[in-house]
């Protein structure tokens, strides 16, 4: 498989994008934010999504002119219309704001609609931690998204979004917490539908809320279990949770009926622990913890106890030394979707 | 079975608290504490506690004459050294100062340390939630706790503590999530255990780290799993975040091989939704996703879908009209409690 360095992509994506038409200072924050989840480990979220993002700016559905506008203000808050632009360039600015604010008030919540997809959520807490400060970030799906069931119930009715937090640990590696309040994200499912391989039970029920392993019942009415199994109103009270920080206070809307259209509606809530007590304590609390935690020997079967984000960090290290496997079908198309917007980037990924 | 009116119970609880020395004001707040328990239907956190209040305050373990001392203060912000006073006391003080800040600054994040047992951590949501903010709140043990395995580990490392998230919703019954992120509290593996029943899989691990349905296996050195089951990194990282919250943030300190005591370190945050948007919009939105997710037929064997705090709403209806079941051996209990701080509260409970 063809292998690049991570610089080598970003240069290519942040070239395409420019050429859609992209102003270049967000051109590369979105091949940035792509290539990030390729070195993360998250190819789904990666640069196979160039071709995708460029329709999208072709189709009208994202705005390359978009402009950021504040809604509401005040020290420890803001509402931001993104527009309809990037969602990485409207999540980015978000939580620098949020972060900004809570520097100098404590805490910054900030909220975002009118946003295109963010990509992974985590990386917009890693910011904060990586500033020094606790993120808490949800997004919901700006009313749309239906995959998720409620629990006890037959038919999917939220969009099995994320809930991410992040916070600074001595060392280079913050702690990461991205997660789904269903069992699995959909993306899961699609790949096992794709491999013609069955389900793990208590990822899916069908369209009359019986439990299945065809991977294929999600996408005929069927929908997602909410995390938790038989404990599934912990994953669903969560998943709720999710939809009113960032549909209900954040303003896209919660998860309804007749949706205008999909997006994703952003919550982004950043805190400055230095407020609290001296940064050397927070960080010393947060060494105990990851010790206390890695104390614990592993099960059978287990190599390590991670702390959360723990393995993405690793797989960024070994990618950023020995670069990045793209599939050839995947280079074929970035070169074509670079093309398609006049730029010739086949000297770069031949 | 005895059955008494709220007000009954209140009544003879704080008597019996103020005869052992708490002051009248603060003797009421936890005796009205445990009652709400009772009222929603968690009777283990009801006045079947009072016998064990009042001994926790005769052995020192709760100060009845703790002063609430505030440490740290800034307009979105507070720490709080409760002074080993009812964690009751506590809580309801740090809400009710994050609930005016927020009033005030749109955000207030309170946190306490030297606090004991709080109780029920909805309860403190929801005085956010009727006074129309949104609120989310966590515990810790103070360092103390390993109940809980960290994901893929043999050995307990962290309490189960709760996670709290209060809204308003139009009417009377807000939204109201209280879980743990461990699959079920340490309680529920107790009245197993009580009934000699065996446990449903995916409950407990053994000291090896081997899954198993005796009850005793918790208390012979096995563990609470995580939420999620197969996909208990989800829990992990929840149960971290609270220790992060709660533990690090908050002063009590994290889990940790050698705490000094255990009792519960809180965090708690307001926001006031008002700041984003009208007070009409947030509560049509809660209605929206309300109404939504309630659209959804129920499964088979399930007759309705709950929000999260329907069903203890419901419970607390009946039970406000029809009065509090309490067994006779509690009331005996709580009689004798009296007697032993020089309270004759059977003329209440005859």
């Amino acid at each position: 498989m063809p292998r690049f360095q991570a610089a080598t992509l970003e240069a290519a994506g942040s070239r395409i994008f420019a050429g859609a038409g992209v102003p270049e200072h967000e051109a590369q924050i979105v091949a940035r934010s792509l290539v990030q989840s390729n070195l993360l480990g998250h190819d789904s979220h990666g640069v196979i999504r160039i071709q995708q993002y460029v329709n999208n700016v072709r189709s009208g559905l994202t705005r390359a002119d978009a402009v950021i506008r504040t809604v509401r203000e005040a020290p420890a808050m803001a509402v931001l219309d993104g527009g309809w632009g990037f969602g990485q360039v409207v999540a980015r600015h978000a939580a620098e704001l949020a972060i900004a604010k809570a520097r100098l008030h404590t805490v910054g919540v900030v909220t975002a609609y009118h946003c295109n997809h963010v990509g992974r959520l985590g990386e917009y807490v890693e910011i904060a931690a990586q500033a020094g400060m606790l993120a808490l970030a949800t997004v919901n799906n700006h009313g749309q998204g239906r995959l998720l069931a409620p629990f006890g119930a037959k038919a999917g009715r939220l969009s099995p979004n994320p809930i991410a937090f992040g916070a600074p640990r001595p060392g280079d590696v913050p702690f990461i917490m991205d997660l789904t309040p269903s069992v699995v994200p959909e993306g899961k499912v699609r790949v096992k539908r794709n491999r013609g391989e069955p389900l793990p039970p208590g990822w899916v029920q069908d369209a009359e809320g019986r439990p299945t392993t065809d991977a294929n019942a999600l996408y005929a009415g069927g929908s997602l279990l909410p995390l938790g199994g038989p404990v599934g109103h912990k994953g669903f009270a969560l998943a709720l949770m999710v939809e009113i920080l960032s549909g209900a206070l954040g303003g896209a809307g919660v998860s309804r009926p007749n949706p205008e259209r999909g997006g994703n509606g952003l919550f982004y809530a950043a805190i400055n622990p230095e407020s609290f007590l001296p940064r050397e304590q927070f960080l010393s609390e947060m060494r105990v913890l990851a010790d206390h935690v890695k104390s614990s020997p592993p099960v059978d079967g287990v190599a390590e106890v991670f702390l959360p984000g723990e393995p993405e960090f690793r797989t960024r290290a070994g990618r950023l030394r020995d670069g990045i496997e793209v599939e050839a079908e995947t280079v074929r198309q970035i070169i074509e979707t670079g093309r398609e917007v006049g730029v010739d980037v086949g000297g770069l990924l031949d």
